[in-house]
């Protein structure tokens, strides 16, 4: 059978999410701690594949294992095993990573390939009457001031099915077409940034690549135009800053519904290969 | 002259708020900044001195200093001194606390005394569901759901102006009488608890442990009428628990119009000695 599990993570003592010898990573403590309940190796599929520093409220995966391993996990409180696989997880995590829910779901969900959308939020405190220290982990704070109506103005010219080649790390082989869905630079009412980022999928750097463009519009050094003209040439710009993994939070992915899953992950593998 | 400083803090790695010799205390590490950049030791005065481990995001503070120290502070850019003194001491401070404004008050403004009112947050994820790593500096994680109803009903029951003895530290020759205005249990959109706690003073201890008593009907394990009982029992009760201390915010504090400030602090004064 196969479980959906639901994560949060804070992800700064973290080498990133992708398992790596000796490293901290959140899924090498969480197929651990799989492994300690389960009583086997549990390998875990997730749905982003989030970078060093880099936070989830809404990291998504899934796994394989037996009815008996499930109930085993649960122990006596066997009316509810995927709960009692919650707790005994979270039991045995640290409180920088925590499993908010375990679900029954069909062989067909797939938490990489099935996924319609994810959306990440990113944060900038660029206003010193309001940092605010008590978010400082998951807020990045910016020495000077971010001009909204030029940062949307460039943000809404980057919408849409591009090649974003501009604003990703190169992997040999891998397109980097990808259609972004939303890029809503939004001010909060307590006067933080809060840039609101979905698209069908990313590739690697490319949320932090558009913060260092968006940013650059921001103060002032580009004109809104700046952005979308380095998506159209299609090159990595010197003047784009990868802006820090800690302001980068994984907030969501979304999954069609069950009768589709199947046709979802097969059109997905097909365009990403 | 004088000056109100507004300051938000992580108070996890300080040693609370008062100066104490060879710890890391909130009052400390302003103070050597604040000699630094004015080159001459300045005492501060605090609205609310946090217990180790709170945390504020509008304390205020008073300082008085010459004219001259201001402008030196200030430096090159003498349009702005103030701002030039904000920048000055937040380059130098640490990231856990951060100086949001300082401002010119008249000589009659005092940050203790001239209070009307202080506001703190209490903080609770009482559901695994939502428990977020991200904020989990500011918000206690409580193993057990709590009924909202039952702890709306006991909170109301506690407002008002009382002799809050049952719920204070007892020190010596101290007034235990204090004016609640608000102590409002609220459960958020994002499913975690949030207590706003107003009055206008607070003794030692106090918000923690009406939080513990909240938290004891919030369980079951008492009724909603059990926080006003001991209250009116008027000692301490070994069945209230001070809650952590990481849940407690100091948010806010007001003070009145400047032509009031003045027989406000004489009017505090008396009724605290």
């Amino acid at each position: 059978m196969r479980l959906r599990l639901d994560l949060a993570y804070d992800g700064r003592d973290f080498h990133g999410w992708a398992m790596q010898p000796d490293l901290r990573t959140v899924q090498g403590v969480l197929e651990e701690a799989l492994a300690t309940v389960l009583r086997t190796a549990t390998p875990v599929t997730c749905a982003g594949r989030t970078d060093t520093g880099v936070h989830a409220r809404g990291q998504v995966v899934h796994l394989d294992l037996s009815e008996e391993a499930l109930a085993g996990a649960a122990g006596r409180d066997g009316a509810d095993p995927t709960g009692g696989l919650v707790g005994r997880l979270n039991g045995l995590l640290d409180d920088d990573v925590h499993v908010r829910a375990a679900t029954r779901v069909p062989d067909s969900f797939d938490a990489r390939f099935g996924a319609l959308w994810r959306r990440y939020a990113y944060r900038i405190a660029d206003r010193s009457a309001e940092v605010d220290p008590l978010v400082r982990g998951h807020v990045v704070t910016w020495p000077r001031h971010l001009d909204d109506a030029g940062c949307q103005e460039a943000a809404s010219g980057l919408v849409g099915e591009h090649d974003f080649a501009a604003y990703c790390k190169r992997r040999e082989g891998a397109s980097t077409v990808r259609r972004l869905l939303d890029l809503d630079w939004a001010r909060q009412p307590d006067g933080l940034v809060e840039v609101g980022v979905r698209a069908d999928a990313f590739c690697h750097h490319m949320v932090r690549s558009l913060m260092g463009a968006l940013v650059a519009v921001g103060e002032g050094r580009r004109p809104p135009s700046w952005p979308s003209e380095v998506l159209l040439a299609g090159t990595r710009d010197p003047g784009v800053l990868v802006m820090p993994a800690h302001g980068l939070t994984l907030e969501e992915v979304a999954y069609p519904p069950d009768d589709e899953l199947a046709a979802r992950s097969a059109r997905t593998r097909v365009v990403r290969t």
